[in-house]
């Protein structure tokens, strides 16, 4: 691998792609602003204050074009942002162009490969001789990662001169990590505590990241403050919820063509991404089957008509399996063996390991077919038959379409940039300690006011007596914090 | 009004609307028996050890058939049982009879007078000369308000010798109220105050009972611990939501005969009564429009393809109006007059002042005509139109209806049994303070458990490896405290 | 059997349950009125003609209060009318009260026996002296059915002398109709055939019927001319789809109240009343299999999500079973052991034979508990468990709440109306053979256009242009008589 | 214009955009096979008798992957064929080009002009020396016009020497049409005669085409026999309906990637076509408004809950804008104008004038913003707010997206084979005159059959005794023919 970043005219590093595409990029971009009306408020209410003024934002998320309206917001409050994808396949090129070209320095393309993608996240946290970012907007946790484990090894290494051991690693991509790592203590012994000495925190956007971030807290081992996003109302039961009820099938449609209608589908997991998968199938008219671990998950899904079983119970049936548990080891080589001619598996939890794509590989006398980029289909020696595989097991709505619609991520990102403030703001008060947050009430609720107008919607008022009865201020926040909506 | 308790054969004491529908009652005790598999698991598990051995329970929670079998569930743990309802029209007379002559002291009967709803109440807590219950039942907090109330006003009188004034308040129910604690009064001084001491806790069923609660935990006023059983996941989410979803329709079927689809609903609220509302219209056949204060339940109706207006904006327009809110004064006079002939005007949450029956009843040259109990039309005198006014204000499903069905009550009542063995179990250990608590989120999940087997559910089991990398324990509890769902 | 006539003050005939129920009656006819625009359109459009002046009309119609508008509609028109059920449980008593009291000669309660159902039946098509009536309202077949088994009965005995002799039939209801010819025939040998002699026509209501009539045109045995309103879009897409996707969960609401999500429901046939049944148990939540033997319909609840099996796959696992084929021995008694505990059985179809109630009833040790009327619950001796069946299989949806709501009968019934108006113009004209006709097109886009304004509705006109691009003219017909809607 | 034919080393003819993606065609094709099991059950069922021996076919539709399943079909059973498609955006340039390699002379690309999609057109007509084919697989007609008009032409110019003048229309494309065949008569006066004396007959596809071939019929103007495949019920009550359910969004989404939920969309027209789109936006949680013409399609959206308007009502609140009229003129530049910013106006019917393009294209001042192909965004220059019109006003399913799904086309193109089989085998029989037929309805459920097996589904079998009780054969047909589904 010899890769080598490049520069735009007036001096800002990237590697994309094709900047070619930055025009079409641009159209896009375009449309898409009149969808994400959260973003471009806060452009309207902060922009004129520049309050992101000096700060260095570096970003692990999804290199799509709603992205990159979120980027166009982090600048337009005054930062200056480097960026890369938490996803070898769900880049869209010409957003990574248009935002090369135009706003930030990115490091993403589709299709890249784990060395690749481990050189981009290093390339967005490397912001020259002074460190690295002040903020860090994370989706999954790698870049925190990257900079928890730097850490932990130059600790190590100070200590007992020890350098991180690759083969110490089944996993093949800790073991990019590792070699990055080590590779780094050559140069610079203290790079990633000097990064951490700068950071100011990190604002993470996804089930899997938050997980992370509270074993961390747990542990004592978390580095910075850390405000978890995903469990902002208008994230996790939007996003997770109505965006994968919208790209779920549109990853579908457009790998594979499939009909949905009438077929059986197994959705493992019915947490907010399952409920909405599920939601998505059976309103296109399969039969869904869902499998799940949790009572209170599976009474919802049968309350909705759905049936709960296992996998075992269905594997020979089923003709579309998908993954939403954000655990591993889901659907094994084995379930795959078993399954019908052509059944189409594909996950759409941020990890891959929810497919055992390695049992898969390593499968004597397997025989992979790609029919089109992200849509493979394997052929089993013993029986002739194959199953289709979407995006090699990874995000398939990335992988294969363009991810959600920009709607719903703009309550998302809009959720990121009012993370980004609080921390920016707040970076010298001692509010934030080493911890994970989640965004109060108020915020929550003026994130999804951001979006009503859009949408033609008319909120009611509460009179001052109705107020009085109930206890709630007028203007809010309505509901207690652990209401669940 | 003089109304005297009566005693069956061995000497407990009832008052119902007639004890001959007993065998009724118990016909349908049976049916509902098998569609509450929690509250059956609970009497298999629990009842050999009878846990309730010397416990008074006193309930103040709608005397239905799914009611019936709670309360035979708390005696076959050993309790001795009274009850009343919580609302003037939501007993059904052949429940009360069967418990009546079977199992409890029961007053209740459909269609109280505010008078006779209040005398049961009093009935209810009464259990002779030894004071008051050990536990309450409680559903929207009326027997914790007369205790609390009564408390309140025992202390006044101690120390300045006032007792509380009826004509001091407008509300004609809380005067009621007053009266019968002044009234007390004149015969012991301590009746209230010996209840508080005997009590060991009450558990609560509703939002707004819960609320309540709250509100007295702020300001220090509440004497004694309480655990919040609609908040746990298996009520709120279930009872609420699914619940309602079933009984509106049942509830505007049985009463108007109108059909439902083609019409334009409009459903007050949108919160877990609301959505279960809006969903039953909306699936059949229904255009349905929600108001909202909350914008995040408002951006939640829109994804689902629902407007969002005011009611100003569509009271002309609508067919049926549902309020849901648990706050006061949403359907007002000068809405109903506006509206067209024949409209349906509802309410499903706890209170009546919802709609402003007031207003309509006190509505000059207004006319009211009697289509059946229940289902009232009530003419204008400007437009000789008429609206269609169910239940008289109050919850529309257990007054024109049977409430919610038996599965899903055995989910709100399993966490009512808990709650209160949880009570009982820990009334000397000092666990619970005077405070308001949730169940644990283990129970919460093991009252679900109870109820898969009976839909055929069959859930899949962590491995170990899965368990570690999630870090959640194979038995569970499979969710933080703050999920969702 | 000593059943008697009673007279009205004004000499009119009638046998109800009730007559003091009338003013109850007469308030819920105010409100159908309100939901019936294509009736009360009728009675404005045609009423000041009184085009039926002079003509006798019989209806054999479940007599519902929707029912009681379609007689007062004929009525206003100008006609006499004598009216029975065509079931023995759909009766609405208070609504047979104000009719009887108000407007028509009224033969019908709920709960007939057999052979009141036959006697009323018999009142129904008397009209005295004079012979019977000049048109007849039919649903099901019955009043037609008496006649040809009348006139064939009398022929045969002019001819040979025989008497329809009741012990050649197993049948128990055809045994009571051929009872009644072969006493009519001691009174009057040609009663049957004066009635014939003076018949215009008849409209017929069902699948079920008009399959009759269609053989009988075959065979050449039909008497009169008949038109099958059933086959107007505006009857069999509107009432058989829409009217029991309201009217099957409230049935099986009022009779069992028990919880439809969750289960798995299994309808037999996915016709329009089938394809109505399953939608509205699957939006209440159920899991929903369908049984068919066309492969066309199976192919549209494929596609729908829904699971085709047999009855034999499924017999032992469903909870909910509704028969809605218009075939005979559907659910038998073997398959009915085979069932769950308390599994519900109930027929939405027009005759009580899709379920095997005389195997039921003769099944060695069965005990039947009456849990109240139309709701039974039968034990079988082997496993003490039972099953609950409804109105002893006859049309549920009718014999356990009030059938299909005003809105849908007013398109159906005005379909009926204008039958029973072109019959009566055209009766000297000879355009009607002895044949069964549809209505024309133009007149099915009426009925539907009757109905637009009360639920809001702006239709968007054609332009000279367009029709003449499509060849349609602006004012209709705009689908070819084929189109399938 | 100067296009060439192509050969294949075997000397077939073609033109495709690039015969080296017939690798690609290849794998896909594979993957549809197992989703089109009708198609493939012919092959196996007819197959060895080759009963296309001799017959050549020329077919006018959609050349996509399932189109290519079709033609291997009837090669499979001995035809020689040649195909274009029937919409210059909705060739599959890998579907024709492994057609091109392996099976049929292909003539199609996406993205042809008029003028070279009526080349195709020809070429796909044109069988050299011995005139032209035998049978026609048609979809909307246009192969059938072409000769048609063609023999008019000849007839006239051999009456009176008069040649067509392409000045004579304002329609652009009759234009081209009329040159096509003037040129003709240059160089053969018998062209199309010749044609139409060896044809055999059409079967033809589309609502569209139908509507076409019964105004010929009618006119005495039909030149050979023709069967109307798109009223068989397994052809426009599943791949209109079904069809477009899917595809609908499917192509929404791959052209803007907007978010459906939430939106306001207008569906004009609500027969097969709209029913499914407006099933889809409804599902993908969108709310629906339907303008209608028909009173009866009309009260069958109210039914479902959607509101009917007229476009004036809504056109300035709406986000989406849908047609499936079948008629022109529906969407005018004057309502675009009027749309807010970024609305979506795409057609799913037929042919593209249904929207205003022309008016649209010759606005003053409009600017045309090409975001990718078949996404334009018009901006009108009084307001500076633009529209998205997808594949410039046509088919937007097969435009933007890749058409139907294979299994839904699978059902279409088995009554296709069956129709030509038909045709065929009666060549020489008489059994068809010059008018328009549809297809009996036990073959229409035989093709409802064949594709119940890859759904899992398991059908009911008449037994004897129920057959002779509805009197309808135990292996069907099962319906009447004028039977709705």
């Amino acid at each position: 691998m010899a890769l080598s970043v490049e520069k735009t005219s007036s001096g800002r590093e990237y590697k994309v792609k094709d900047l070619s595409q930055a025009d079409f990029g641009r159209l896009e971009l375009d449309l898409a602003e009149v969808e994400m009306p959260g973003l471009m408020a806060c452009r309207a209410e902060f922009g004129p204050a520049q309050p992101f003024k000096g700060a260095r934002i570096s970003g692990s998320l999804h290199m799509t074009i709603q992205t990159a309206v979120l980027i166009e917001t982090l600048t337009a409050l005054g930062a200056e942002v480097r960026w890369c994808s938490c996803n070898i396949f769900s880049t869209q090129d010409h957003a990574a162009a248009a935002i090369a070209r135009d706003s930030a320095a990115v490091f993403a393309w589709k299709g890249e490969t784990l060395e690749e993608y481990w050189w981009c996240t290093e390339r967005c946290l490397d912001w020259g001789e002074g460190g690295g970012p002040d903020l860090i907007v994370d989706d999954g946790g790698d870049a925190t990662l990257l900079i928890h484990e730097g850490v932990k090894a130059e600790e190590e290494f100070e200590k007992s001169g020890t350098v991180p051991d690759p083969e110490s690693t089944d996993n093949p991509e800790f073991k990019i990590v590792l070699t990055i790592i080590r590779d780094g203590l050559k140069t610079d012994v203290r790079r990633y505590r000097k990064m951490k000495e700068r950071l100011v925190g990190v604002s993470e956007e996804t089930t899997t990241g938050v997980k992370r971030l509270y074993q961390m807290q747990e542990s004592g081992a978390l580095l910075f403050p850390a405000i978890n996003v995903n469990d902002s109302v208008t994230k996790s039961k939007f996003d997770n919820l109505y965006g994968c009820r919208h790209s779920l099938p549109d990853g579908l449609m457009r790998a594979t063509d499939v009909m949905i209608a009438g077929k059986v589908a197994v959705v493992c997991g019915y947490g907010d991404v399952g409920k909405g998968c599920a939601a998505a199938l059976k309103q296109a008219g399969a039969r869904v089957i869902v499998t799940e671990i949790d009572p209170i998950c599976a009474l919802q899904a049968l309350m909705e008509g759905i049936q709960i079983l296992t996998l075992e119970d269905v594997v020979s049936d089923a003709d579309i399996f998908v993954t939403t548990t954000g655990n591993k080891d889901i659907i094994m080589v084995d379930h795959m063996r078993k399954m019908k001619n052509n059944a189409i598996v594909c996950n759409i939890g941020h990890f891959d390991n929810e497919i055992d794509m390695n049992g898969l590989e390593t499968y004597p006398g397997v025989k992979r077919i790609t029919i089109k980029p992200q849509t493979d289909r394997w052929v089993f020696p013993e029986t002739k038959t194959g199953i289709i595989v979407l995006a090699e097991g990874r995000l398939m709505n990335l992988g294969c379409a363009t991810g959600h619609p920009s709607f719903v991520m703009s309550c998302s990102f809009t959720n990121q940039v009012i993370a980004q403030l609080e921390l920016w703001n707040e970076r010298k008060s001692g509010k934030y300690e080493k911890k994970v947050y989640v965004l109060p009430k108020h915020l929550d609720e003026k994130v999804a006011a951001l979006h009503l107008g859009k949408l033609g919607a008319k909120l009611t008022k509460l009179t001052k007596s109705q107020s009085d009865y109930i206890s709630i201020p007028v203007e809010g926040p309505y509901k207690p914090a652990a209401y669940r909506y």
